[in-house]
């Protein structure tokens, strides 16, 4: 089967680029041309953030889809806004799907069978209508971001979307400095808890369902970039598992810290970058005539330093 | 200070009832007549399933406020539909608190800290407009509900929360089948994994302005009804938080499994139930002329089976 990685992959491959952008809107770091027309047409409410978000992300896709692969959304700062902010993140999602590039929605979701069901069908599946028909949700991603605490059964609904062409990365190792207190954890049987859901992710992975032409799996994992001890360990225990890599960039982590991340091939793993990018515009080493041709400069820095890092460590395929 | 876990026992014994009704609407389940009447007015759309949610919500509140004193809603069922769920999401809060009752938004929630901070905001604060001032988002409660696996910053946010008065509830030991797989995972340094986040939750609750004039803390825990040795244990540890037990009923938990996670005071918990009231009515048990009077009849029979087993266990306050 093509499943989710093979398609992650191919893009990958013809944009010579594993990375995607994180598309996190701040309201306050969003241009003041965009605010100002937000504002006039919608009045200084929630709706005008709304409607600024969606202005801001358009502009941003049409920007870098010929570099980018994939687009990374932190779900958090559209349900910020309700209603609005779901509309925002919707019709976004429906643009870089146009476009032809992948979403990975943020949400981090994770909770019981029955509820974590819920949450596979409104962003992975359908919803059921009042006559008992289902249709899809208002927002469809390609793959989304889910917690493990809950064990397989709160796991069980995602791994189900993997077999209908969608992907899932499960939490793994965090890129926050406090991501230690509980995922370094030393176990009774040895390793640290980071690494028993690391080989949860490997075992839950490892189906003929999950598994793509690629060899890759459906199910990927979270692995930060800051902490590249930990990262490299993921990597070894979790093998077929794509790494969806946050932390690059505005967190800290550089081209370095993440090669550990990539197998022999040059693939397994997808790096984001979020702040570093969309707003470009702040940075002077982007400076340009546009806020949207700042972050195509700063997604061409980042994809040339992650190429030459890959080089550099001799795994680069292209 | 008067924290979220004072005014949650104020109602607790106004009503003497320890008890939340879990509004988690499931368009399958929900009575024809109100589905018939939001398609006659929406069409077959996820818009006419969120005015269901809502009518069915809003009739089986003022059909139970008189008997509980919290509502606790699953955010999933609402997500589903998209920004016509979250609508119907806000404006039962907003029913909710007219009638003086407690929000619980069970959300689970777990993030980085700058993400953190954008759920804290969304959901127990304000956001951010295009002039950079600020109003509460859409959809406020009074508590939600938190993952802990990104250890301290990825929670700070909420613990401020608290401090102005909302509350939240971490996610500890969870009601499912599977959540042995990594919630029981034996530590290197003595017991399991989720005594260790339960200590953590001890600990982030012990902060003078977590703690409230009753002695009870803002910052609660989800304790499963359903592994009754864990969730004494959690009660061992974490004593001055309250603990928000799903898993009763439906779930196979029953009043003598929760005992163990009231103190001698006869507080420290509060017990959840959704489908066994809400859809009371497919219950012979509970047959009436409506199935909000159903629900009723079954949040009565909850509280009095709660109290029955307080009083068996000598710690009932009423």
């Amino acid at each position: 089967m093509r499943n989710f990685a093979d398609r992650l992959i191919e893009l990958v491959d013809a944009l010579e680029n594993p990375s995607c952008v994180g598309l996190d809107p701040r309201i306050a770091d969003i241009p003041a041309a965009i605010k100002a027309e937000a504002v006039a047409t919608c009045g200084n409410t929630l709706e005008a953030v709304a409607r600024a978000f969606l202005e801001f992300n358009k502009r941003l896709v049409d920007a870098t889809y010929d570099i980018v692969p994939a687009y990374k959304l932190q779900a958090a700062f559209y349900e910020a806004y309700g209603a609005h902010g779901l509309d925002a993140l919707g019709i976004t999602i429906s643009h870089i799907k146009k476009r032809r590039r992948l979403v990975i929605l943020d949400a981090k979701r994770g909770d019981i069978g029955s509820t974590a069901q819920a949450y596979a069908d409104a962003y992975l599946g359908t919803v059921e209508l009042c006559d008992r028909s289902r249709i899809s949700g208002f927002i469809v991603a390609d793959a989304m971001t889910v917690n493990p605490y809950f064990g397989y059964d709160g796991v069980k609904p995602f791994l189900d979307a993997c077999e209908r062409g969608h992907g899932v990365f499960i939490i793994v190792k965090t890129s926050n400095p406090s991501s230690k207190e509980l995922q370094s954890l030393r176990l009774a049987g040895g390793g640290e808890f980071y690494e028993a859901v690391a080989r949860k992710v490997s075992e839950w992975g490892a189906s003929e369902q999950a598994l793509g032409s690629s060899g890759y799996s459906a199910v990927g994992m979270v692995v930060g970039a800051t902490f590249p001890a930990e990262a490299k360990r993921c990597r070894e225990i979790a093998k077929n598992a794509i790494a969806l890599v946050p932390g690059y960039g505005y967190q800290g982590g550089r081209a370095e810290d993440v090669v550990p991340l990539f197998n022999n091939d040059g693939l397994g793993a997808i790096i984001s970058s979020s702040r570093r990018i969309i707003f470009a515009y702040k940075d002077e080493r982007f400076k340009a005539e546009s806020f949207e041709e700042s972050a195509r400069r700063a997604a061409m820095t980042m994809r040339e330093d992650l190429v030459a890092a890959l080089r550099d460590a001799g795994i680069c395929r292209w």
